[in-house]
């Protein structure tokens, strides 16, 4: 129903407005905001004080014409429209804007030595089928095998045992299994660490992909130039009782595409070696590889306190 | 997919974040205006990068948690999914907040003597039927009979023939034809001026009524201590070669909402006399009234040059 308003003006300069009319936007933005006074949630108050403030300085600073309002609320409606239980534009959209790595990085702030968070994307999947420690998540997802192994640690060092870690990736292919129509569900796990913290499972050695780029958001990116790949990465959620659950990734070192991470997720503590191994290599737990090579790979994690924001 | 993180963390205060901090956030946010350096279109790169640099600012303002993250992806995944080609939950959620009528003010700064532009709302339909001079919207729908007549000029004051006006309004129930379930077209129509540029027609008395409040945005008007009532109005969208597009309502001068419209669209040039009359006062085109009171209203409109926006 939007798009019926059609002023092809160009928009003004925000320096040509005149003092009268300034003093009209800001009587607008003034009554929004006294309309949150009966809100009784101080933060939703302020949160909606904000977002207000925000918004209107934003349409007001551009100079938004109506033909672009028009615009957004139509792509906002195809936002929304693709959006289903197996593919969350939302996300995507935040996620591309850097939004998602900020609200990231207000909300974990350094912790001593704990391992730092990236982005949730939004392909994690409740209930992922629970491995053994040294299983396989694969799940016949086609990709190169990688040992992954490490420890869980509290920011005093002592072993986290039975630790919960969700692990999931892409296929070789560059999607993961619920980007496919067939219900597959692969290359995504739990596992637990053991008694002394440690953990270890077969992956897919990560590879780079474009995030779903067929809708609305890869449209944007398109528009603006820019790419729709991520950085090669293995997504982890680990969480034990009174830690603060950590949802990071760990990135390949010499990708390309480090620098160029569409969702801005990287972080220098975050990449890994992840070390090639010639074909007839042996793997650590005697599994038989015939003649591919293979590689692997050292996370140890620190978990902070639980409730922790601020830096110590 | 949303809601899996949480951490029942109190949001910081602003003034607690470190230098180091600050400078982590401030990195992310350079990195991402960066990502459209490769955007070949100078006006989108300027859309984008302010929009990137107010969300962000919002985000590090009130310290937005992963939880509040959760909590808007949930909300805008709601707001999509019950909008279709009947609701636009989009513009609502932007008229609430002010954002519709910042735009229109932005764009709509005042030009000589032109009537003063208002929201567009959700619920405007390409195609109602036409009405003759003189004809009658209502089309079935409830409500008290109201006579509406004026002219169309230019800001020179030349009257403006054939100048193409569509009315819409909600009936005595404060419901639109589009939010019944039936297919009705009523309460809507498009005519034309005359060729001294004057136009009347039959409506409704307009009645307050809340915008559709069952949905995403109605709750958060709730969860905010917020009315859904709008001031009771009728809208006018009026159109004629080398003039401006006027998207206007008119509001009815008495009516205690005024002051607290939830979209913020009353401007007091628009509000104005309707006019009740008594049972058997005799109507302006001889219709048989029988004994039913009405009302009428004069609305004279100015439409500005096109490509109008930068005051005179």
């Amino acid at each position: 129903m939007a798009g019926h308003i059609d002023h092809t003006t160009t928009p003004q300069s925000r320096s040509a407005v005149t003092p009268e009319q300034a003093a009209v936007e800001e009587t607008l933005t003034a009554a929004v905001l006294r309309s949150f006074d009966s809100c009784t949630d101080p933060r939703l108050r302020t949160v909606m004080h904000s977002l207000v403030s925000h918004v209107h300085a934003f349409v007001r600073d551009v100079r938004l014409t109506e033909e672009e309002w028009n615009t957004a609320i139509g792509f906002l409606t195809e936002v929304g429209h693709i959006t289903d239980d197996r593919r969350q534009e939302f996300i995507l959209l935040s996620d591309v804007l850097g939004v998602s790595m900020q609200t990231v990085n207000v909300d974990n702030v350094a912790h001593g030595g704990a391992t730092e968070a990236t982005v949730f994307g939004p392909f994690f999947v409740e209930d992922a089928p629970r491995i053994d420690n040294g299983g396989d998540l694969a799940g016949g997802a086609a990709g190169q095998p990688c040992w992954v192994e490490g420890t869980v640690r509290d920011t005093d060092g002592a072993p986290v045992p039975n630790a919960r870690i969700e692990v999931w990736e892409a296929d070789e292919d560059g999607f993961y299994d619920v980007q496919y129509d067939d219900a597959r569900v692969s290359a995504r796990a739990h596992l637990f660490t053991d008694s002394d913290g440690a953990y270890r499972f077969w992956a897919l050695t990560p590879t780079p992909y474009p995030i779903p780029h067929d809708g609305p958001v890869g449209r944007m990116l398109a528009a603006t130039g820019r790419s729709p790949m991520r950085a090669s990465h293995l997504h982890f959620m680990v969480s034990a009782p009174e830690l603060r659950t950590l949802v990071t990734h760990i990135f390949v070192r010499g990708d390309d595409l480090l620098a160029h991470d569409t969702v801005f997720g990287v972080k220098d503590s975050l990449i890994k070696d992840f070390v090639e191994q010639p074909v007839g290599t042996p793997a650590p737990d005697g599994r038989d590889l015939a003649d591919t090579t293979w590689s692997r790979v050292r996370f140890d994690i620190v978990l902070a306190p639980a409730g922790t924001v601020d830096a110590t």
